[in-house]
């Protein structure tokens, strides 16, 4: 047994990004920090990995903390597979994804960088979270979260989570004095209206933006939004197993087989 | 109520992969065939959409048949986005993903953009399923899948799905005699064990190759991994919302609030 746990620190806005500074001066209270992050924004990468094409990684002074830093030229997951493969010489004690400049709330979840990294994690049996912040702003202000970091942190080292878990944690934009508590909740219904911006480029040639609009069609209590919107930092358990196991017997009804 | 479906094809391998032409070849026979599908291959991509890049998308004629045919330069839930909103004139009664070259089942559907397309289809309210052929080759053969793509697609127009739940097929590399059905299944816990392969360029600058070696944890009958190693066709209901529902009570043991 060590005396301070292992912690992997992680995130999809790149290693720079003031998120992974809060987060990170938060984790060197609780244990010795080693951060593998991306060179560059990766966010709405989902899941993505790297195979067909190289990964580059580089130790890196960023500021003046005790943590050890390696940039890497890939995803968020890449992140993660390179540092408990290549970089650690233990097993990390938990990995820790984020802070986020933006909700992965909802239905964000599944095209979010910062959880595919924590996904990634718990696939490889290590205990992790990822924070986001309900701000955009690359200047969000990062004060008010790290209690709650320092907090589910501490008990997720505590207590281990359940097998084939991983913790979806999102914070309210809100004064640490209006954040009212903290909730388990489970990811509400929703999903995003595209409106593609259509421009024609300076050659002629026509090309989109992707822009939308977030549609919530849940107003459950027990959901990540009502959560958000009622001044909690929610926390949903999220798995990795997709299987939608209601289905199987109303599928096993069909005629499949001669 | 229109006389034909009209079905939305896209893939993960680009559009001139023979996986989706062999699809489209299939869906020629059941309905109006619309593709929109990647200009080059966007494998491992896992969820990623485009937000910070534009898009591209121009119509083609890759082969003779009737189907009506553009590409993206995004990704595979790129493509159905567009698709949906900018291209069809009406709702697609189905979207179709694949044929994929190489295996969706297990946990890498995590990591599987033709998944994701179907995912993102699956959101939108739309039925949908995604192929895969046990098969990495591009030169693949793709004619013992093509019967069981027609009856599992027939039967999803016929049937519809659970709210919330696309299909995820996975297809045994075998001739059309050896196999022997088809069977609903859930998701074989597995991981892919990373092996970085590091390597020097011409610069001296040390660059890693991702492989891996798929590890399988888990032999239940009821499993994908199960059926396909055993000569079936495995169907997995697939769900996005990932909440690990049965973790919530538990959590709600920890002493989260002051």
């Amino acid at each position: 047994m060590h005396e301070k746990p292992l912690i992997l620190v992680t995130n999809d806005d790149g290693i720079t990004a003031p998120g992974i500074r809060a987060l990170i001066a938060v984790l060197n209270n609780i244990g010795d920090v080693v951060v593998v992050a991306p060179d560059s924004p990766q966010s709405a990468m989902g899941h993505a990995i790297t195979i067909n094409s190289t990964l580059y990684m580089s130790p890196v002074n960023i500021d003046e903390g005790p943590q050890i830093e390696y940039t890497c030229s890939g995803t968020a997951a890449d992140c993660v597979k390179l540092a408990v493969n290549q970089i650690l010489n233990r097993r990390p004690d938990i990995c820790v994804s984020g802070i986020n400049h933006g909700s992965n709330s909802s239905i964000n979840v599944i095209y979010s960088g910062t959880m595919s990294a924590a996904l990634e994690a718990g696939i490889e049996g290590i205990p992790a979270i990822g924070f986001s912040l309900l701000d955009y702003n690359w200047e969000a202000d990062f004060e008010p979260s790290k209690p709650f970091v320092e907090k589910i942190t501490r008990l997720v080292l505590e207590q281990g989570l359940p097998k084939s878990v991983v913790l979806n944690v999102n914070i309210p934009k809100l004064k640490k004095e209006d954040i009212k508590g903290i909730k388990i909740c489970r990811q509400a219904k929703a999903q995003w209206k595209e409106q593609f911006d259509k421009r024609t480029n300076p050659q002629g040639r026509d090309y989109y933006w992707l822009t939308g609009e977030f549609v919530l069609e849940d107003h459950g209590e027990d959901t990540d939004e009502w959560a958000l919107r009622n001044g909690y930092v929610s926390v949903v358990p999220v798995q990795y197993d997709l299987t939608a196991h209601f289905a199987i017997q109303h599928l096993n009804e069909w005629k499949l087989n001669p």
